[in-house]
């Protein structure tokens, strides 16, 4: 597997073509018909106009309350409330919310770091739909079937350190189910659940992570199964974990 | 970033030179100063003899419970018992455990597949020092400094699939802080403390989940940072948590 960055992109703006400007740079990179390529979901979020200005967001009494309780600006706390379905933890600084897409996440994926002052940066309202619109500029620009993960750093609930994942998939399956399989020499495959979209995600972060003007990674080399893709079967149903819990901090 | 699988190793027993196959294999896979290598733990349990017959297994009272309760067979449920801190959850037929490394994963990472009949491969018991035994060997193969991570796949809390995750680390930092860090063009990094060793595990993971015959994966092209390693940076102690909980069913 070959795992390298594209060119670099502008700083996006709101109704920036930008699947244009990633199969441009897909093409110039090198991208080629089978490869999957990992775009942040920031440069997805900001073309799509998903950046609040924090002045702009009026806090109601629940936000005011979350404020309260965690330290963070009352703003903020409300655009946590807007984009979430639910609290699932609170404790100090700290809010883990479930979005309206089913990410378990800190902040419901609002991102403060690296855009202008008193800017939030939502994540993509359908993150699936958004790697469909990449998909189709980079396939036709490269000629073939290609791959896309819209991605997000995520912290997790036992492990330190954040980790890039798949927060929006097109192009192919994201979860490969190797149950009951076999190799090449007659073993039982490893692993029968394999989430294929958050470890292609998390390769692609070892380039993300050092350097904010990394937006798009390409991957070579990784077969994947043909399919429409979308992210869901890669989110645990709140019914089905063992961890989210009952707690609903909305006041 | 190049990720490749390393030449195949035979059937390992208890008391084979892991560590010298592993650096006859770098070598003539390509490997070279500044990659990481990554090892699937279960070859490195097999040659620290950490296999288990599960005839030899004599279930106590508290395993009878947790395997009347999970359906698992009771020597499994004595050896997850002895191989955890405690038990976080468990429904149905499934039990999350905490190891005593401080692993939270199902089944205390005891895996049953892929070995001869009736046969229970443990997570190794330091695999920190698994990780640098192996990387004497490999270093002085290639002649210069390496990373090995040996990897196991874990569920997540909130995601569906398995993905390939650090056990043990040496050689190189498994978490870069790269708080209040720019970018070359002056923007603020975006992940502040990223799970690096986790990351190429995941990598690797591409490679390990599709044939069970692929035990080692070499990457070239991420800067590591040199340090002694060691997994626990990536371990978030249970009272820091928020998930875990209170829970444990050791009877």
């Amino acid at each position: 597997m070959r795992v390298w960055p594209l060119p670099r992109l502008p700083e996006i703006r709101p109704g920036d073509d930008l699947a244009g400007m990633l199969a441009e740079r897909a093409r110039a990179g090198g991208v080629a018909p089978g490869d999957v390529l990992c775009v942040a979901h920031k440069v997805v979020s900001k073309a799509e106009g998903r950046v609040v200005a924090l002045r702009s967001v009026e806090p109601g009494p629940s936000a005011l309350d979350l404020a309260r309780e965690t330290g963070k600006s009352p703003a903020l706390c409300q655009l946590i409330l807007d984009e979430s379905r639910r609290i699932v933890r609170r404790r100090g600084g700290t809010v883990i919310a479930e979005t309206h897409h089913g990410f378990v996440c800190a902040n419901a994926g609002i991102d403060l770091s690296n855009v202008g002052d008193g800017l939030a940066v939502l994540l993509p309202r359908d993150p699936d739909a958004s790697a469909r619109r990449i998909l189709a500029r980079v396939a036709a620009a490269v000629g073939g079937r290609v791959g896309v993960v819209v991605t997000d750093t995520h912290g997790r609930a036992f492990r330190r350190g954040l980790v890039n994942v798949a927060i929006g998939v097109a192009g192919f399956a994201a979860l490969v189910d190797h149950r009951g399989g076999r190799d090449r020499e007659g073993r039982t495959l490893v692993a029968t659940d394999q989430a294929l979209a958050d470890e292609l995600a998390a390769a692609a972060g070892t380039y993300m992570a050092k350097d904010a003007g990394v937006a798009a990674v390409a991957c070579s080399g990784v077969p994947t199964a043909a399919s429409p893709g979308g992210v869901g079967v890669l989110l645990r149903a709140a019914e089905h974990d063992l961890f989210r819990g009952t707690e609903d901090a909305r006041p």
